[in-house]
Parts: structure tokens; sequence; C-alpha cells
């Protein structure tokens, strides 16, 4: 039997219609502007090298500015007519005839969607980028603004030891701007031009790649041809980094939520951050945070999802085919929770006074305590531990809060723990026991003094600003290649252009 | 400071409509006709309590039985006026006034949505296991029509033993129908009603919780009002058995993809199911099998994704909220895919000539022919393992085929390994040659005989018919009840109905 | 070039020793007691079937029963020598010479390796339902202990209704009952013989497959052998239901910790579940229910890794490679914490006096208040919503709590509402507002009644009764059937069986 | 009723060892070295800070070198006594009693584990980033011997356009040097110290935090101290990084596990890397390759594991409880997987007359053919491409192969397609068939023609070499810094050193 060459004669199965084609028209939206760039850039240089008469080429740059114009929704994307390259050919041969032929000249279908996927996706990186160092931004002005809004810090949700919101929420600064950083990273990987690379091993047609590059304002041009096509580190990079941006802020979130609860009474979140309940008429959600705790969770499942999905062996075009609407759609829903979180921190209340009464409370200074009773009775700091330990059991057994604490009770506990007491008997422990006494000491690189707080939150704004900067260069540059890059094609299509 | 109580004055922040609203309103198409559903069944029970009276009652019905007729799309879902059921309670308020706020009157917007969720999700899991079934058919008639296609079953996709296509693609039904019971368990699970949960812990006006699961049509009651409204296994399940049904897939899906290349050519799917390429003019792409193993990635992601976001504490809002969305979407993708691989299976072009080709090219005998070995030399199966890989070994460098050996071959093989022949020069060793002739000795149960794999294939089929009636009844069930419920809500809207 | 055939001659590289082979051998001590009674029953049914003859299956027997008593830890499982199959096979070459090689006769490595995987499967799939069933007893019982511990219940973390500890803790059994179910529906797939399945298609030399299977007490035999040896579905069906068990119990684990702190104080772990710090002196940390939650995270990983494992062709040996140590591990995690959290749940001490306190300082009422006024004043639901909000607010406002509001109250609310009072004032709020009385009207299925918690509560125990019954005749069934699978090896070995 | 404080007086519950402190444990042998390395630092900071007395600070670090001498799996690590730092303090107090309890001063048992998981961490990403690298070098080496192996390259596994093998194998380069750059950005975060960050916010005792950065050879501090302790975006990228890497292989292994098949037979792999069946003596399998396969799964999930478990608060234990076990083990296998297609790359077997003969036998000169008639005849791509297709089809239904085809037959498709001849009959079209011809016309950049292909192998090798030395500068000034900190501890351990 001899095996049948060539496409297929038949129309498609309608289940695969509804399975592939309707799956890949979904994301025409996502991919529209960037396959009429592309198409705008394969044109010009098709003319440039001079492959196809000027005037076929006039033709089809006008037709694509024209589709360009269109609104993604009102183009005609239609599964029953194949995926979203193919429902473009239809419009182009309908509008035409043969002179549409020649747009796929020297290209795949594949390196125009992967340059349409490129196209979306530098922008998106350069915004998302923008957003990481605006949300750190405003997590240091928050704690640039809550110096000495005194905290018990907790662990295991436990009061650890005193600190202040703004050495608490500066936590979180950092971490979104490593993340900025990789998503830089990133950017400079993705605004690279696979274009000419041909289905796999470049192509006799178009041997200047750097052409395409230029007119589409890529940064320079993936070199080898399979990799530019195929290689997809790039895109788990992009969306790790994404991932993890938004995990940190559900850490962020959860601990809102929690110091949101009527019975810890931390904060609040502004009122249009929340939202209410059409049954219970006290209630008044916090619904922003649970929003990015879910979205963090939802991007778990995008990341592994691609990877499962890259997991096949290799130049398998359904590693591509699902990546242009996972990636896209991933990287936009991490934006929005960022900005959305960067909302919430501009605008949220803290309750000093709670925080302080909890603090002032509880037992947090029980670790300075016993470093002062280390070093002022020469004993090891787990000895130390002990008799404190002992104390504060007691101490809590009759109600009393840390502050209450005293030499006598010290000594009590080390003759109970040592069989001797410290001589702690009748010893001023105030400034011990203060808590913002102690948090004054962390002077330390890092630490929770006020004034360290102070500049380091500086310094995030001043690394927040520059990551944005960087960013907003980027998209900048992007903006003017692509207006030039239609102001060109127009000229061209006009007749204005000089070769 | 006092904590600010109740819902908030202020409007929406952009961001929370942006990152929050709209994506719960991208899910109304999803929810629109179960909110309307589970409206009407509210209405009536709120009747049959006497909670609302009845010229109320009616005036809501019409309303409700009016946005059942819209279709979502032009149903007024807009981010700025609030998610899915704040975008209805406003519709109902401008066309009500007051009356509409009966509507809320014992129940919470998360009862009206998880009974909306449940309506989705037992249409789509009865069809989901009516998918699967009907894939366990096509694939037992595709074995059927197979029996006798010789073929090398592989292992590390290296030729392992002399099989059938038969019984190489029925394998594929048996996880089929196991993931179609699983899902029918889960049928049970989720065709039951959350109605008359209240917030957590019940209502004080709804106490006969029975009404509304009757009046929709749901199988029984969820006791705990607590777990109905909030605990998520029963939706892991479903999203595990889908992604299970579209793995099991993906693994015939990957192995059409291998053998319809041209150096195996042992199928070709059918054209509907291949694509072309625009720029290379002979391909023809196996696009179906590649949508379907991608899917399978997607799936895998969507369900830990799922689990990632269920990684809170409890009765948080966004483990349903993110549910909405996710949970159908993914059993949709599931469906499309199964049904577009019932298509591929049903119109695969099997090339015996081929596979009989490749089968007498190779040594797949040479598990057979050292049992033979050991039987008739009296040696132990590793000995005559050993002789018969040597000569395995030494007829391929002479070009040989399993077909080509001889006695004298293994006879020399097992000087060099034994030091002595084993007495084999002479006997005729076509019987235990013959790769049909062994397939014909895997008599045993589940083995690859024709006369097995017929009857193993028929009983697929009957348990597939089963699966298939089951679901058919339980979405006819559905069905009729919804239909009951809507017209039961017509007549008492206009006045026809007896108590 | 004629293409190399069988088995290389040279030895194994480094680089494949160290991430093949060590990679299985360190999954040896999961597997060594299962291979061993593996190997008994396949040379019983080689005796049986008169393959081999009884003096070398005796010497095979007694090496195999000495075998079985070498702690897996002691016998000479290494990587230098191969797999698990490889060394034991090596040790029996040492042991018996030639006699060995009878072992392999009509049997792949991956036969004996899959029914070994079976084996310990068994077991802990049945100690897994058991633990489930035994967590569902342990949070029944605790609910009946609670059944007038008077709690506000909490969605987003704010108050929403009054309720009772015993009827949220209640909540938690149901999915426990759920996922046992589902773990003895998978135990009666993972109790199924492949005995027999050969490589891929069955063996001409061992034809009677439920020999094999009755001999190792399986429930039975896994029809189509290519399906016995390669499909997946049933282990992704356990590790989902095992994730699933954990995930529910993380949600219970992370409300525990959020009302252990100092803040909350609704509960405390028991002091054997928390763990000091070595620095800070009055910690006393809930460690247990970190190690549940952290535990729900690495099994949505064994999971999403498994399936993405399993995403490759058919027949592939790392689907199965992988999920000799991954899946027992995962089982063994989720039955450890299980456990864990059973003896949490067992041992919490509950602090009524502070929910109680909470509970009468917050606005939980509101929802019942409302509905009473909509009852009372002839409103709808909504308009008495908003003016039970607007009191609410008000009362906040003023340092009152949710017990203090009045009628007069809530006509000045209506009054700024609506225009007009509601004739409230005056009236006697204290039945409506007492949080008891709210509670003691969930009397419908499933509320938050203290006699409907307490019916349910019992019905629970007694479903988690019959569920420990179940996987107990399992284990017991299986126990048995191995004691006499060795007593009958050992019979046959010292020549004292009939046949 | 008060509030218990301090730590538990009663014993660990058994089911708390058995799901905690054994998780925590079984870790030992990963930390072992780092904490005795962190005891070192901590010590001589002690003593630096006069915070402890010589003497004291002498004993203490004898006992601290003694235990780095002894190895992890023989030092009493054992869950009875808690986790690891538990034991370790039990092995302490055993030797020194009271002296044992300086070590604790001024720093939590986190900071000590999370400096040991560091230390760990970066040999490991330092030895991985060098992995990597040479994986490219290998891979680059391979191309520069195979620049003439003319092949098929192929999308959807069908035959595509002509290439080489060389160019082929050399994409994969490219992902691996990116990978180890974004390995060696993450070894620059790894390589950061926490110490002196104490619980969250600092320790009053130990303010020079770059003396203990110093003495363990860091890059640097971590400023933030809560963000030194508990953020997780640095571990996040680790494992993406690796998991990367490791997809990227996974791809290349099953090409390889493909093309090595019978019916492929365009590679071998070399028999250090196949295994042997016990049962099929004819089998070779291509054992490592599926081991690569399986082990990119299993990353993906420890990956999508690890940001589960990343998804709670902040400063939740769990997060690093299941890191220390988890990252190291990851990073470890992904190490060994490249080292082993490091290896089966180098050694494979490639088979050119294979592949020749395949490409011969195929249609893939389609694309430039139909560039020729385009450029020929004045045709657009689209209506060539129809012509070319229709003749392709044609010869096929003959048995001829695309070297087959000529004039005539194009002049004939054009007939049929177009109405018209295009004038070629008669013309020699052997230099556009000849699939060599073809490849050297992809001269571009990153094309396949052999003089690109190996001016890219030799910059990748270059790139590939810059990086291990990197890699190698970093693991040696990590060995020299430990070492170091180990003399000047031995040292002063034994009274030598001066202050």
């Amino acid at each position: 039997m001899t095996r049948v060459r060539g496409p297929a004669e038949e129309s498609p199965a309608p289940e695969l219609i509804a399975a592939g084609f309707a799956l890949e028209v979904a994301d025409a939206p996502l991919l529209h502007r960037g396959l009429g760039l592309a198409d705008l850039a394969h044109l010009l240089d098709l003319r440039a090298r001079k492959v196809v008469k000027d005037e076929a080429v006039q033709r089809l740059l006008r037709a694509t500015l024209e589709a360009l114009e269109i609104p993604a929704e009102q183009f005609p994307y239609d599964p029953e007519y194949g995926e979203v390259y193919n429902c473009r050919e239809r419009w182009y041969v309908q509008r035409l005839g043969d002179d549409a032929g020649w747009l796929h000249a020297g290209r795949p279908r594949r390196e125009a969607t992967r340059i349409a996927l490129r196209l979306v996706l530098r922008r998106q990186v350069a915004e998302l980028a923008a957003d990481a160092a605006e949300f750190a931004a405003v997590v240091a002005e928050s704690a640039g603004r809550q110096l000495e809004t005194w905290m018990p810090d907790q662990t295991y949700l436990q009061q650890a030891q005193p600190s202040t919101f703004g050495h608490y929420v500066l936590s979180f600064a950092y971490p979104a701007l490593r993340d900025a950083d990789r998503l830089l990273a990133g950017l400079d990987w993705v605004n690279l031009s696979p274009g000419g690379a041909g289905c796999v091993n470049g192509s006799r047609l178009l041997v200047d790649r750097d052409h395409v590059a230029a007119l589409l304002g890529f940064g320079g041009v993936i070199e080898h041809t399979r990799d530019a096509m195929w290689q997809l580190d790039g895109l788990v990079s992009l969306l790790a980094s994404a991932t993890s941006l938004v995990a940190s802020q559900s850490k962020l979130a959860e601990d809102l939520e929690i110091w949101a609860s009527e019975e810890f009474d931390f904060v609040d979140l502004a009122g249009p951050y929340t939202r209410a309940s059409v049954l219970m008429p006290q209630k008044r959600n916090p619904y922003a945070v649970a929003i990015v705790r879910g979205a963090g969770g939802v991007l778990i499942g995008r990341l592994s999802g691609f990877l499962a999905v890259a997991k096949t062996p290799s130049a398998r075009s359904d590693n591509l085919i699902f990546a242009y609407g996972e990636v896209p759609r991933a990287l936009d829903l991490a934006g929005r929770v960022t900005r959305l979180m960067s909302g919430v921190v501009a605008t949220l209340e803290v309750h000093p006074d709670r925080m302080w009464e909890v603090l002032l409370g509880g037992f947090s200074q029980a670790t300075d305590l016993a470093e002062f009773v280390m070093e002022s009775c020469d004993v090891d700091y787990r000895t130390a531990y002990l008799v404190v330990g002992r104390a504060v059991r007691s101490a809590g057994r009759q109600g009393l809060r840390g502050v209450d604490l005293t030499g006598e009770l010290l000594d009590a506990a080390a003759t109970e723990q040592l069989g001797r007491p410290l001589g702690l008997s009748g010893r001023d422990l105030s400034a011990v026991l203060d808590p913002r006494a102690i948090v004054r000491t962390r002077v330390a690189s890092g630490g929770a003094a006020p004034g360290v707080v102070r500049e380091m939150a500086a310094r995030c704004r001043a690394e927040a600003r520059a990551r944005s900067d960087r960013a907003a260069d980027a998209t900048q540059r992007i903006e003017r290649a692509e207006f030039a890059l239609v102001t060109k094609a127009e000229e061209v299509a006009n007749g204005s252009a000089t070769r």
C-alpha cells in the first residue's frame, strides 16, 4: 500500500474543529496585532530581497494595514476555516486572489505565529516587570510610613519578637525586585527575532535575518534556527518568574487576611478592596486578598501545566499551540493581581494601637530577656533560656504580661531550675522589657530599628525606580519600533517610500 | 480606633474590578443558566415556606424566566457592577425595584453559585462519562477489526514480541472504562444539593432542604451544611478522573504520532484529522494527536493548579471563585479531546502489510525461541536466553532475520556459550519462529490470540454500552427535572399553579 | 551498517549507574518483600505447570525464602550490579548457579516488579483508608463533645454567623469518609494480579493466570495483559485520593494554626504536638499543623509529577521505574500525616470561653436580625439587610456589640435608609440576638443545632467504623494469603507438600 | 482560662515523631556538614563579639570539629530526640554539659539550618551549572562531527526539510547555556549570608553580619533579615532552572528513543547506556533516555510541589522544613541526569547511511521546489505550493521519491491545478532536488549549511567553556573559604590563633 502524501483533500472533522481549531482561534485576540506586524515585516523583507514584485507587495501591505485596523473580535476568525493563520489566509485570498499567495514565500505559519507571540510577550513582560517594581515601591513607601508602628512579629503565627510593621512589610519589596530582575532578563530573551528561521533550518530565500529583526524592533536575532523555533526554556523562565512574583504577594495577602480578622484587628483593607455579602449585613470581606491568593494557585498550575505540555519530543506543535494562549494569559493574570496588591498595600489601614496592645500583652521580649540574663549573670544561653521559659510560664499562669516580669520572678524561676537565684531581684528590667527599646537594638544591617528600616526603604524605592525606568524604556523602544514599522509599511503601500 | 463594620461605602477600586470582578464575570456564560434555575427553585421554596408573598414571587419568577431566555452574552454582565451575582441583582432591581430584594431571603450569593456550578458540572460529568464510554467502544470496535493485524509490540519502542494491532489498541479501552466509572461515581457526588445550607450552618427560614433538591432534580441533599458549601474533594476527584482519562489517550496519541511517521508507516490518520503546512507542500501533519497530547499537559496543570488554589484554610472564597471557571473549562476540554480521539481511532488507516514486513524483519520471536530451547534441551531459561541472545547477535551481523534462525546457528551459539551444542541442528524451527504461530499461543486470559481478543473486545463493547446507558439516563433525568422546574415556575408565574 | 542486536557486551556507564540503577536501588527496601513473594508464587506456578523440575524449584524456593528473611538493608542491593531485579538475580546465581536461570522462565523483570508494587500498595491503601476512617471517627467524636461550644463561624476569616465548634469540626469528617471510599475503590483495582501478563501479550508457558493470582491473595486477574502491565489510571487515582485526603486536613490544620494564635486563642494544640524554639523561651509552636500543611503541598507535587512522568507514549519503562518509589512514598507520607492529624484533633484544647467572648463581641447575628426585620416589618430582604447594615455600622462606631442592638437603633437606621421607622422601637430583641438561640434555629438537615450535630456525629462514627472494618478485613485477608503462600512454599521447599 | 506559655513539658507524640521529626531527620545527611560549618562560624563570631568566653568557645569548637569528622550516617541523628538541630544539641550537651548552651546565643535553629541549606545549595548550583555547560560542550562537539550527516528534519515527526544531524543536535546546546546562565545568576543569590538575621528582625548580640558571611565564604549578606530568613523566590528560581534544563534534555532523549527504534534506525545508544531484558534475548533497551525523560517528569512535580508548599502566609516553618530535602534532592537528580545525557550524546552511534536513505526516499525537497517554481515561473508561492503538492501526491501514488520528480510531472500537476503547464518540462531539476544542495543554501545566520554549523558549534564550545570556568571558580572559592574556616577554627580551638 502506498502512503498518501501531501495535504488531505477532505474537510476537517467536526471534532477536530471543536477541539483543535476552536482552541487556537480562541487565542486570536492575543495574536491578531502581532500577526499583522509580522506580516508587514515579512512583506517588506520579501520586497527588499526582490522575491515579490512591488505591486503585489503594495497590495498585500494595504490589506495587512487594513487588517491591523480591524479589532480582532470583528475579524473573521472562525474555527470552521482552520486556525488563526488559516483564517487570515482566507481573508487575504478573498481580497487579493492569487496575490495573497506571495505572503507565504519563505515563511511557515509557525514563524509568523512565533513572532506574534514574542511581540505580545515583550510588552507583557516589560509591563509585568514595571508592575513588580511598582509593587516594591509601594511596599517601600508603606514601610517608610510605619517605622515606629510597633508590632509583635510572628513565626508559626505565634508572637516571636518585637518588631515594626514597617520592617515586616518591607520584606516583601525584595523578592519583587528580584523577580523584576528575572523578568527583565527574560525580556532580553523574548525580545529576539526568530524571523528567517524557516521551518527548522533556515530559508534559501531570506538570508538577511537582521532586516526583519530590525523592522520589528527586536533586540537581535536568535541565531540557531531550530532553537529559535522550538526551544521553550525562555517561556518556562517567564512563567516561573511570574508565578514566583505572585507567590510572594500571596503570602502578604494571606497575612493581611489573618490580620484583618476581628480577632487580630491589626489592619483593615480599604473599602474599595473589600466586598459585601448579599446575605450578611455586617460583612466587609477582604475580597482582594482572596483574589491574589487564588491567582497564586492558578499560576502554579499554569506553570506546571506548561512544563507538562512541553514534555514531548522536540519540534512538536502542541508545545507552541498551547503556549500561544497559556503564557500570555498567565502573564496577564500576574499583572492584574500585582497591580491589585499594590492598591491594597497603598491604601491599607494599619492599626498601631491594637498592635501595641497585643505586643504589650505578650511575651515577645523573652529572647532579649534571656540574652540579658546570660550577659548579666554569667550563665550560658541555654540556661538563661530555661530560666526565662520557666518565668514566662509562671507569669502566664498568674495572668501577667511580659512587661510585668521582674527580677524576683526570674530568681524564683532560677531557684527552681538551677537550685539557686541569679541575683536579679530588685533589678530594673524596664529597659530590657520595653518592646520599643528592644526593636531599637536591631541596628545591624537589615534589622528592625527605625533608622535602619528608613534607609532600606529609601534604597528599595530607588531600586524600584531603576527597574521601572528600564521597563519603561523597553516599552517605549518597542512602541517606537512598531510605529516606525507601520509608517514604513504605509509609505511603501502608497508608493511614497524610497527603497 | 473603632473597627469599621458592614459593607464599604466606596466604589470598588479599578484594580479590583480588573483582577477580581472581571475574572468572575468571564465565567458568567458558564453559570448563567444554572443561576437562573437556582433562582427559580429558591423562589418556589420561598413561596412554599410562605416567606414571600405570592405576588412578589410571581414577579420574580417572571423576571427569572425572562433572564433564562436571554443568552448569557447578551445579559448585562459587566465587571463594573461586580461579579456575576451582583450583575444579576442589579438587573432584578432595575426591573422590579424593592421586590428584587426578596430573592436574597435565606440564601447567600455563594449558595446560588454553588448550585449553578453543580448544575453545570452534572451535565458535563454525565457527558464526559458517555464520551469515555464511547471512546472505549470505538477502541473495542477497532480491535475487533484488527484481530489478525500482526505487529511487533514494543517496549522502549524496541520490538518486543509478536502481537496484533487489535490486542494493542484494546488495551486503551480498559482505562477509559475505569475512568468512566470514576466519573459516574463523581456524578453521584456532584448531583447533590447544597441548597438550604445558608452561609455555613443552615438557615432559619428554609428548613426543608429536600424541596429545593427535588425541584432541581438533584439526587439528594448534601447533609452537613458546611461540607456542602466548602469541601472540595469531589471537585479534585472529577478533575483527576478527567485528567487521567486524557492522559491515557495521550499515550495512544503519541504512539500513533510515532507510527504515522514515514519511517514506521504503521498507520495514517484519516485526512480530516490531519492538517497541511502552509509552507511545505508534502506535509500532512497528524494535528489531532498533537492536540490530544497538548491537552493532556494542560489538564495536568489544571488539576495541580486547582489543588494549589484549594490549599488554604477552610471557607475561603478563592477556593470556589476560581473553581467556577477552572473546573468546567477543564471538563469541557477533556470532553472535546476524548471525542476527537474517538474520531481518530474510528477512522484510522492501519497498514498491516508494513507491520508484517517489520515483524518479519526483526527478532521478536526470541523469547519464544528461548522458551523452546529451554523446554527442548533441558536447560534453564537463563542459559537458553544466553544462547539465543548470542545467536541473535550473530544472525544480526550476517543480515539475517528472526525467521531465518536455524538449529545450526543456535548450536553454534551454544557451543560458544556453553562449550557444547544443544542438538538443535536440523530441527525445523518454522513453527517456533512464525510470529503468527507465536501470537496464537497467547490463549491465556487477556492474551493476544485472535479469539481471546475477539471475546475481550465484545465484552468491552458491552461494558461501554452499560456505561453509556447510565450516563444517558442521568442526562435524561437531569433534563426532565430542569424542564419540569421551568414548567412549574411558569405555572406559578402566570398563576396557573396550584400550591 | 548493520544494527547491533541483543544485550550490550560492555559494562554500564558510571553515569548510568549513578542516575539509573542507583535511583532504582533506592527503592529496594520498598519492593524487597514483594519481589520475594512474587518469586515464590512464580516458582509454585512453574512447578504446577511442570515447566521446571521439582528439585530446581525446591532449591529456588529455599533461596527465595532465605532472601525473604534477610532485611532489605542487608541484602546485597548495589547499583554496581544493576537495578533491584538484577541484584537479586546475581544473588541467586551466586547461590544456585544455573538453577537460578529457571526463575526467569515465562516472566519478565517488570512482571515481578509490578506484582511487588501492587503487594506494597494494597497494604498501604488498606491502611490509608483505615487512617482516613479513623480521622473521621476522631473528628466526629470531637464534634460530639463540642455541641454547645458556641463560636462565630467565619468566611474570609470574618465572623459570619453563630455556630458551634462541633458543627465546624464535623465538616471535616465527610471528605475523609469520601476519600476513604475512593481509596477502597482503588484497593479493588490495586489488589488484582498482573501475573502471567508476560512482556505485553501473555506467555505461552503460563496459561492459568488465576493460579498466581490466588497464590498471592489477589482479588482476581487483570484481564488484558497490556493493560495489566502498562496502564496507569489506577495509580493516578490512588495518588489523587491520597492528595485530596491530606488537602482537606491541611485546611483544618491551617484553621487551627490561626485559631491557636494568641490573638484568636480559640484553641491550643496539646503539648505533644508542639515544639519549642531554641532561641525564644516563650514559644510553643504548633509544629504538627505546619507538617500537615507542608505535606499537603508536597503531595500536590507528587501527583502532578507522576502525571508528568506518565505523559509518554505507551509501554515506556520510566512510567513504572519512577512509580515504584514515588507512589508508595507518597502514600506513606499521606498515612503519617493523617495519623498525626488524628492525634492533633483528639487532644486539641478548645477554649469555649474565649470563643463565646468573641461571639458576643461581634455582629454575627446580623443575618438573623435582618430576617426578623423582613418577617416582622413586611419589607423585602434587601431592604431589611440595608437597614440592619446601617444599624450595625452605627453601633460599631459607638462601640456597641451585636447583642446591644435595639429596636431604637434599627428604627433610626430605617429612618435614614427608608425615610421612615419600622416600628421596632421598644421591641425585645434578646431572643433574636442571642447567638445560642440563633444556632438552635438551625434544625434543618445538616444544620448547627446541637441535636442535629449530635445525630450527624453519631452517623459519621458509624460510617467511619464501617470503613475501618472493610479496610481491616482487607488487611487480614492479605496477611492470611501471604502467610499461606510462604507456608505453601516452605512445604514444597522441604518436600512436605502434596501437589 | 489562661493560655499556656512556653515549651511543652510533655514528650512529643509518636505520630509527631513519625510524621515530623523523622521527616526532618531524613535530611540530616544533606545538612550535616553545613550545620557544622555554620556552628564554627557562629562560635568564632560569638568569640569576636566577646559574647562567650574563650575557653567555652574552644571546647565548643573542638566538639564541632569532631562532629564534622563524623559521617552523618554515624552521627546520632534520631527522630526520638527531635529534628536535626535538636539531635545535635543533645550531642553537644552530652559532651559539654552547660557549655553547650552558649551555642544558641543570638541564633535561632532556623538561622543555622538556613545557612546549612545555602552551603549545600551553592555547591550544587555551581556543579549543576558546570554540568549544563559540559552538556552544551558535548553537544557542540557532536555537532562539529556531524556537519554533513544529511538527515530529514521533522516537525510532527513528519519529514519536513533536508538538514543535518549536526544542525539538529546543536539546537540543544543553546537552552543548556541559557539555563547555565540562570543557574549562575541563582548562584549569586544563594551564595549570600542570612547570618545574624536572628528570628525575624536581627539580634542585639551580633551586629556585624559581614563577619559571619566572610567566615563562611559567602558573597555578601542578605540585607533585610526577614527577607533573609523567609523569602523563597530564589529557591523557586533554582528549581525552575533545573527543571527547565532537564526538560530540554528530555526532548532530546525522546527524539533519540524514537530514532533508536528498528524502524527509524537513525541512531543507537552506545552499549553502556542500554540495558538488557531478562526475558527477551534480542532486546537492547535505550534505558538511559527513559531515565532522563522520567526524571524530567519528576522534576516538574518537585517544582510544582515546592510552589504549593510555599503557598502559605509568611514566616511559616513548613516552607523551609520541606525545602531542606526537596530542593537539594531535586538539584542532585538534575545533575545526575545531565551528566548521563552528556554521556549518551558523547558516545551516540549515528547512522548516516540510514538517514541518507530515508532522506532520499522522501519528499522533504518540496518547499525548495515550490520556491523554485515560484521564482522560475512567476507564480505566487501559494500557487507554486499547490502545484508541487499535487505533483508530490501523484508521485507518491506512483511509488516515486522526491528526487524522482520531473518537470513533466510538475507541468502535469500545473495543468490539473491551473489549467496550463508552467513550462518546466525538460528542465533539469537535479540541483533543486538534491537534499545536500538544499542544505547548502541555508547559509543565513543559524542555518543548516555545514560551514554555518561549524562556526556556531565552535562558538558554543567557547560559551560553554566560559560558563564552566565561572562555575569552577565559584566552586574553588567555596572550597577555599570552607577550608580556611575549618583551619581558623582549629587554630582557635587549640589556642594557636591570634584574635
